[in-house]
């Protein structure tokens, strides 16, 4: 009856013997491994086009400094006002970009309003450099509120982008459960539908620490070398994350890890729902299920053992909820067991 | 006959141990486990004091955070100028620290010279704004030139600190192999002599990826944990460190590590001062060895498999090689064997 | 028939005088002339108390530095959504403070609402290091809108301010205008009322250049003279800043200016309201004024030579004007005439 | 006998005059009047080819931030290690790029030296991310010891930009100096010999504050305008720099002012050398003169009402001084007179 988040979970027992696995012997440092050579490769398999891969250790990292390299004087990016980048990094984005700034696009769920991207992206006309320039849009895929973009919904935002000539960064820190999720593929997913990168993260869906720049357009990241060596992200031993990456990519490991966190949030939401002491927020479609609890109720639950965080409550819903009530967070993730639910449901309905 | 680097060599057979025996169960994120509490209170116990401790993930992030952490504006710190701040971090000390400068201090063999430290440091009289202002002394333990402070020498660099009441830092990227050297305790080569925070390595020493900011004084980096997360340096599962910090500290595995690789550090010099191929360019203290030899040869050793790459020449060594002559480090590392040794010697002498 | 900005005018007389008066003779630089001290001592005569003072050249300089002087790692600033600091100053704020963050505070004409301030300071909770850490409040005297806090709007977000633990920075581009409508003392409009430190702008009220940073507690700026010096604020000739200062400040000049800017404003204002052609936006308080008028006329307006600037539409006024209109921002100053407003009211109402 | 420094002066009567004749009326303000525009072309005139010009208020602005325009990640920019930018503008060079480096290269009297500066720029490999990527060289000139570089001296240096694909920019503070002293034109001091950008400096040299940051390749400073702006560095009121440089730049204003204080320079020097109880330090090719005395008669001749400053000791002139020894520094301004320098004389000789 742990749902306090994804990660939470430690390593998918396949990670860590990878990690054993390549635990043994000598490699160049820094990236110039044969291992992490053929990571780099697999991804161009995975994502099947060219592309460059970049490995860092956190989402935040991945995010702030594909921020970071396509950031310019005054630069501003678009993001949803409940985005990762913008409510759960603690200012990452600015401070590795040497300050760049979000402006905050609204949208239902956590989901950037096409329309609403397009009139704030207006708003900055090139060269007024009172305001600032446009430099990128990043969206969230699967979102802060569990929901997913569907790739007509991608496109809407790669054609806003496209418009005002800046980049289209898709944050994927749960990559795999959106893509289990469409069943697609990453290509279908990302560049074919007009994203230009990702932030590919596999920490929250089984890794200990492995996340992935990956660029579909070279020229985008032409300092990325120098832009991961200088905030202090590049790891010597750069093996253990590909040897994680590995065995994450072996076998559809990642997409089994995915689709049964994705079914526990499933089961989650269906058991939820069929509490009359818990209402659903939104329906999710992924591993992270959000429900409207009385404040008191579910302080009991937590005191019971239970472990789930209140969620700040989203633009435009401010009078679904009472005084009384709260928004709260249950994540599901790979480890996450039908008794785990169980449990969580005798506590509630008790 | 790989002696590239100690970061060459993967991860001890109990650390990836470790890493297994800790991946399974749920556990808070973001530092706040009982797994995260239990080394922090480790440490306490090995450096025999209340301390503060940050895990971090790369060496270039403990050391520029521990200088951001200080940081004022305008601010200076000092550092020897063959230091692994000024030559092998692509500026992430000045990047981390939002534009802090390093003052390069010379002395033999990549120790800094006390006096000069003093001269230089004079140089910044409080309040003076066109020129800065002192902020910190950073010193490295083991140095790049595998020469090893004394206690001595590191309290003479610490009055200095303290007469300008700035901290002293230790740079421990090879902390125990400085240590097993002096054969004493953490405490004693590090805050009874005066010294503020230790960067404490252990990749290089056996980990996949695990470092860890220790400071003895609290108050000095009061906003770290803001500071780490604005850099994107906050893991999620910070137990993928905790778990390595674990086994490292058990059972003495750590100073086991760094024994063996200063022994053979200790074969390594040995077997090439016997050589008439080579000559020594400095006695070294621990891992890493330094030789001078003929470029052209060492052309062909290399190309022969050998593994090990050129040093700048240091300042004041200048006249004492030729122009076909270069420096070269041979580093040892917890992998490394006799018949690797052996290997070598027959390369060099065939 | 020139309304663009008041910062279109040149200089007063006085002013220029001035320059040409203290252009002769030697004196030290950088702030320590005896001109310099005497005129930092006639800002604590103004102000009625003890108070630090440091000169810069644009009102952007001294908001942003005073943002960067209180900043602390994953610092957040709340300000107006259409504050000066968030909508016209480039991301200085962000870029000067090394990566602070603005978050965006709502109300009515450009006034930060209280509670609003309230519930979004409360979303920062301390030692939370994933959002960021509260570091100050900035309110603009008068407002972007033209709008005057009254002395007790002024209290309600100092107590917020005081609540929170975070200073009150008031941004007084337009100052002396904002004074004059209140029509009570320096002193009253500030620390009185909880403000802890004012950008004291004169540029636009008839100096060349010359703004200062006002600073009621010595102790918030202890670093402000290396902040100011290492952003290239720091002049060599202070005197030009002192030297305008003073007859800025002699016989109560800085007043007269701001009454009559202020009064050609209310003249603006009249005659705009007597027109069928344009509608009032909202009422000014100051020598800003605001109208909203269909597009196309507005456009034969400035064929015909006047000249003003369209506004944003603010948050919640959406509604009030159609697809055809257009918000647009007229500025009087101290060089305006009632035959200018003439001009403008015969192309308007021809 | 005051030799404080140049900018101890104040400003001359024909900028003073400009500002008043340009105080009136309403102009567009950011850089976009009529006079404004004009100044920028007069550039073009005064450096014979087309020029991107524009204004900043200090000469520590237009330097650091000609560097944050050309700043890559990781970059270092080559400089003379007594270089204004290293030794008197407080990290500003590092703070408004992003947290750039300066590597320091010596040579004579403050020049750098051509040989050292290929040394030192050919250890920053291409795509060697450890250290970093160069990224521009700066030279002074004249230089913070006086002398002024030959134009075959600056050839040499822009050889060595060239041949690492680097910009070479001139820190002009005493632009006018050094042209004098040279006896050639803008155009052939600058870019005829190679050289990518100036800060032009007027305010040494009668102005009360302007600068221009002077672009022959256009291309170079793309985002210069954002940078400016977000560094708080943009004035509202620009026509009171271009004012100031519209006299500057009339009737030759500019050289004859500095015709005057390089002669007072040579007086100064010329007296000097006549004395026993000081000794020449180098000779001096401008305004600023530098001598060795006994600290003891240094004192008494500043408490006798003398005004000039200690000079570091450069390098390698370490062994040319005795302990009771010290460089000084004396500047001649425009507004020096032969009856300074008398008295300056009688006071050393009594």
């Amino acid at each position: 009856m742990i749902f306090g988040s994804d990660n939470w979970s430690g390593a998918a027992p396949e990670i860590s013997e990878a990690l054993m696995r390549h635990s043994t012997g000598l490699a160049v440092a820094y990236g110039d491994s044969d291992l992490d050579k053929s990571i780099e490769n697999r991804f161009n398999e995975v994502f099947e086009t060219d592309c460059a891969v970049f490995f860092v250790g956190t989402g935040t990292a991945a995010n702030s400094l594909a921020i970071a390299a396509t950031m310019k004087p005054g630069g501003v990016v678009f993001c949803h006002n409940e985005a990762h980048v913008a409510a759960s990094e603690g200012s990452a984005p600015e401070f590795l970009s040497g300050g760049g700034r979000l402006a905050l696009v609204g949208g239902n769920h956590c989901k950037i309003d096409p329309e609403l991207l397009d009139k704030t992206a207006g708003e900055y006309p090139q060269e007024f450099n009172h305001l600032g320039q446009a430099t990128m849009v990043t969206m969230t895929q699967a979102t802060e509120a569990g929901t997913v973009y569907s790739l007509d919904e991608i496109s809407a935002l790669s054609e806003i982008a496209k418009k005002y000539k800046i980049p289209l960064h898709m944050d994927g820190a749960r990559f795999a459960n959106a893509l289990v999720k469409l069943g697609c593929t990453p290509a279908e997913m990302t560049w074919k539908r007009g994203v230009d990168m990702v932030s590919f993260g596999a920490t929250k869906n089984g890794c200990w620490c492995a996340e992935a720049l990956v660029v579909f357009n070279r020229d985008l990241l032409s300092h990325f070398q120098f832009i991961r060596k200088r905030s202090g992200h590049l790891f010597s031993k750069t093996r253990f994350i590909s040897a994680q990456l590995e065995a994450y990519l072996e076998d559809d490991l990642w997409l089994k890890l995915a689709r049964h966190s994705n079914a526990m949030g499933a089961e989650l939401e269906k058991t939820l729902r069929s509490s009359n002491h818990v209402r659903p927020a939104w329906p999710s479609d992924s591993n992270q299920v959000f429900f409207i609890a009385d404040k008191t109720k579910a302080q009991k639950w937590l005191d019971k053992g239970a472990r789930f965080h209140p969620f700040p409550t989203p633009k435009g819903m401010e009078t679904d909820i009472t005084e009384n009530e709260q928004v709260y967070r249950l994540v599901a993730s790979f480890v996450t067991q039908q008794n785990d639910i169980d449990a969580l449901s005798e506590i509630i309905n008790s």
